[in-house]
C-alpha cells in the first residue's frame, strides 16, 4: 500500500469533505443496493476503539416506522423550540431541520456496548470510546455519501428512548445517529445554518492553540 | 456546486476511507505548516450540532509537557494490562500503542460543551451531540492527514482528568481525542490488531438490519 495520494486524490478528498452538508430536502429516487453498499462498507472501514467495530446499521424503509418516528421528532421539537425565545423562537420555526419522510431511506446507526467486551482494548479508562468509533462510522458514511451525490441528515432532535424503543434495541444498545439518507437536488455552498445566520463561522485562529488551551502560536 | 463527483475522485475518497490506519510508529521529520493547515482545516469543516463548531485543536510540541502525557499513558495502561489475562495480558503487552514520543507532533482535540450555549439547536434533548461533533472533526482531520501521506494514532489510554490538567483546560472544556501526527514509513495493509488476531473482522452481514433491531435484509 502506497503511502502517496497524487495532486488530485489529494483535491478530491477535501473536495468530499469541504462539500459535505446536513442534508433536509430530499428527491424520492430509490438508492441502489451497489451505492448503499459502498456507502455501509466505507463505514464499517471507520476506526474502532481495540477493533471492537461496536457499530449496527439499521436501514429504516418502512413508512409505518417511520411515521412514528417523525412523530417523535415532532414533539421534542416542539419541546426544543419553546426554549428559543423571541425572534430566534421564529427563525428556528422557520428552519427545516429533518427530512425522514421524504427522504428515500433512513439508516438509524447503532453502538453496542458490550461488543467483544466487558473488557475492550482502549476503553479501560476511557469507557465512551465505543461511541466516539460509532460516530466516525456515520463520518465515514456521510463522506462516501456525499462522492455519491446522496445527501445524509442528522436528526438528533428525538428523544434516544423513543427511538430505542421504535428500532426495538436490546438492552445494552444504544442509538447513536438517526440519518435521513437520499438524493438531493443540490449540495448548499455552505452550512444552512451559517447562511441564514443562526450562528457565525468561528475563525480558525481561534480555534488552535499550542501546547496548552489558551496559548496562541 | 455540483453534485457528481466522477469515478477518479469517488475512488480516492474510497481510497483514503480503506486505507486509514491507526499510526504508532512514526518517522522524525517535520510536517509543513501548509500540510497542518489543510489537515486543521479539514477537522473545522465537519459537521456540527446547531453549528455550534465546538472543538479546539491544541499542537503539543513541547516535549517535556509530551513527556507528562506518556508518563499518564504508562499508568493507564499499566492499570489496563492487568485486565487481560494470561495468553490474552502477554498478547496486550507485546502491542505498541502509541507514539507519544517519537511522532512530530501531538494535538489534543478537545470539545467546548458551553460554546454558543447554554441552549444548543440539536442538543435540546441528546446533550452529547456536541462531543459526537468533535469526534466528525477527528475523523476529518484524520483522512485528510492520510491523503497527505501523515499518518494518525488515538490514543485513548490515558485518564481524562489528568490529559486535562496537562492540556490546562477551562471548567466545561473536555479532551475528546489525543493524537500522535507523523510522517510513517508505512501504512499497514489491514488494521493491526486484526492482523495481531486480536479480535476477528465482524462480517458485514451481521451489520446491517432493516426497519428494527435484528432483521436481516
Amino acid at each position: 500500500m502506497s503511502n502517496g495520494f497524487n495532486e488530485q486524490e489529494r483535491e478530491a478528498v477535501y473536495r468530499v469533505i469541504r462539500e459535505r452538508r446536513d442534508v433536509r430536502r430530499f428527491k424520492a429516487d430509490l438508492i441502489p443496493e451497489s451505492v448503499l453498499g459502498r456507502m455501509l462498507t466505507a463505514a464499517m472501514q471507520a476506526p474502532s476503539v481495540g477493533y471492537s467495530q461496536p457499530w449496527n446499521f439499521i436501514l429504516v424503509k418502512d413508512l409505518e416506522v417511520r411515521r412514528k418516528v417523525h412523530e417523535a421528532f415532532r414533539r421534542a421539537n416542539e419541546e426544543a423550540q419553546k426554549m428559543f425565545e423571541g425572534e430566534r423562537g421564529e427563525k428556528y420555526a422557520s428552519l427545516k431541520l429533518e427530512g425522514i419522510l421524504d427522504s428515500a431511506l433512513n439508516i438509524c446507526v447503532t453502538c453496542d456496548r458490550n461488543r467483544f467486551g466487558p473488557v475492550v482494548l482502549g476503553r479501560t479508562c476511557q469507557p465512551d470510546m465505543d461511541l466516539y468509533s460509532a460516530v466516525c462510522a456515520v463520518q465515514n458514511l456521510w463522506l462516501a455519501a456525499r462522492c455519491e451525490g446522496v445527501g445524509v441528515g442528522w436528526v438528533s432532535i428525538i428523544e434516544p428512548e423513543e427511538l430505542s424503543a421504535l428500532m426495538k434495541l436490546p438492552e445494552g444498545v444504544v442509538p447513536i445517529a438517526y440519518l435521513c439518507v437520499g438524493y438531493t437536488d443540490g449540495f448548499a455552498p455552505e452550512p444552512e445554518l451559517k447562511t441564514a445566520g443562526w450562528l457565525p463561522q468561528v475563525p480558525f485562529s481561534e480555534l488552535v492553540y499550542v501546547n496548552q488551551w489558551g496559548s496562541k502560536p
